[in-house]
């Protein structure tokens, strides 16, 4: 396996400049390109244009952006501070809705603030910066537990069918529905793996796709809605999905059509794992119904990325971003603190404990 | 609701000119234009570029272009002129393999030559052009008959999914899984449509849409992945679509994703019918195993209409046109002789006989 790919920083801080540099992941595979955020407006058009994307590198990135938000600071008491952070995190946490890392990773930065109310702001200017780090940091570690975590779930030569991009560009490093093929290409484990092309916004075709095939894993790309025909081809044995929020109940908002491709899986027999980061488990979210799903504007149907549209003007059309895969679908949930199986109102919970 | 849709032609033979002129469905919908077919190669070049397409409409050009291939035959003896049909014949058919009307239509040909073996040539060759006349003008009756049979099953104001589109445009009028539709509109149903964008080229956005949203009927386009949270959304009361064969067990092939569809709909309680003109029924096909699935160019899923590759050059692709649905997801099959249920091995013979 060429690792290469690994090496990529979707999203990391130049400190020098005091500047976010997110590779712009709605440019790929066509150019590989990285743009420097300044202010917390460019950080939050980053993330609502998806050139930031993945819940993961999501929170990262919100984490990085509070921190750049207040780094100039000139207040001089606890107070203010508090007041101006508010602000930036509140903003940043408008960008997108169903993600719950990105307001995971703003209550840490909220949390690291007010550990250090006592100090100097410069001195809590700094915490923050740190605390960002830690995040990135630990992100990796998370994903490559959570790798690890799966690919025991896998078997050599198997045939794994993903949905969107959970991949290394979506996390600090590895992803996480990825990290497993990630790690067992490592091993020689010659999976085969089929990425859905993800409409509207193609992350399959456009990022998965691309980073599986520069790391030289073997990769075929389908549409969506060929999904049920490779499965009954007898081609698939596994499905592996990220996901952008898991309630108590293990219900799983993930990218829009992964509740159709756990029901197919279901219907042909197969195992869904979902991947999820103990940052997506939302104890607080009872169920599904309690997730709030982002809907889109329609031209991202119709027009984006097209020479010409490809419906008529002014179509009336429905864009969620994400769906809820019901609990019943999910033949187990893999987190950096194990795995999670049915019924999960009782595993989700005892993994928080370890 | 405005009809004038239900007056496109999408194929009709000029007489003055002997050419075919088609609708080209592949600029649709940012221009409608016609396209002259005058020599057999013309004919398959249209069918397999998918200007012409639909199986029924397939079916009609391919008896159109039997006919323009031996119209100017200067063969003066009947074994001769035989020879040169059913080099023609033979080639059309080669231009896509899984539409049976295609098959249906030129076999009627033939049969239509051999009955007129007696008569001078001159006679056959205004015999055949009678014969692709007939087959179209049987085609807008057939569709008809199948839209009341299918408008029987349901009621004003439901909410019904199509795939891919089996529109007016696909037949000689009408269409199949649309013609509900449209007879609804004129009973004043106000159903609510939602199309399938039914990737890779695109025929629910570019056709289904633009066929509904012109003659006034209250259509919503979604991708493909997204058929799951409508039908969870409660949005969805009935799925209509239109086929390309069905197997003597009930078996049917039809655009990718169709399969995929029927499974969703049968998880969340929803009835799935499909709409077959006899001539798409095939009882010598056992089964959906023995149903050829055409595969097409990798391109087509990331090239096609983009301004720009939406994958790595070269990426693996698996792109079949059609996908077979298994006769347990489909709840009824609609014909122009009535509506079968299963088990399909006894009901579709049947119809047969009336």
């Amino acid at each position: 396996m060429s690792n290469n790919v690994l090496n990529f920083q979707s999203v990391r801080l130049d400190e020098d400049k005091n500047v976010l540099v997110i590779l712009d992941q709605t440019v790929l595979p066509n150019s590989t390109s990285y743009l420097e955020l300044e202010t917390v407006e460019d950080v939050w058009d980053a993330i609502y244009k998806l050139q930031v994307r993945g819940a993961p590198a999501i929170g990262i990135a919100g984490a990085y952006g509070a921190y750049l938000g207040i780094s100039k600071s000139t207040c001089e008491n606890y107070e203010d501070f508090y007041a101006e952070f508010m602000k930036v995190k509140e903003r940043i946490a408008s960008s997108r809705p169903t993600a719950v890392n990105l307001f995971w990773a703003l209550d840490r930065m909220e949390a690291c603030l007010k550990q250090n109310k006592d100090k100097a702001v410069p001195e809590i200017i700094k915490a923050l910066k740190a605390e960002a780090h830690f995040i990135r940091d630990e992100d990796e570690k998370v994903c490559k537990a959570i790798g690890e975590y799966s690919l025991s779930l896998l078997k050599p030569e198997m045939g794994i069918l993903t949905h969107c991009n959970a991949g290394t560009i979506a996390t600090a490093k590895y992803g996480t529905a990825l990290a497993p093929l990630y790690l067992g290409a490592e091993k020689g484990y010659n999976f085969k793996v089929f990425a859905d092309e993800t409409r509207p916004l193609l992350q399959g075709a456009r990022l998965t796709a691309w980073e599986l095939n520069e790391a030289g894993i073997d990769v075929t790309l389908i549409c969506d809605n060929m999904a049920s025909i490779v499965m009954k081809n007898g081609w698939i044995d596994a499905v592996v999905v990220g996901c952008d929020r898991v309630a108590y109940n293990g219900d799983t908002a993930n990218k829009i059509g992964t509740s159709g491709v756990a029901i197919l899986a279901k219907e042909y027999g197969i195992p869904v794992y979902v991947h999820a980061p103990l940052s997506t488990i939302d104890l607080n979210t009872k169920t599904g119904k309690d997730i709030h799903i982002e809907l889109r504007p329609g031209e991202e149907i119709y027009k984006t990325w097209y020479e010409k549209p490809m419906a008529p003007e002014g179509i009336k059309t429905y864009n969620p971003a994400f769906d809820v895969t019901d609990a019943k679908y999910i033949t187990a949930i893999i987190t950096e603190k194990g795995i999670a199986y049915p019924p999960y109102e009782e595993s989700l919970p005892k993994l928080f404990e370890k």
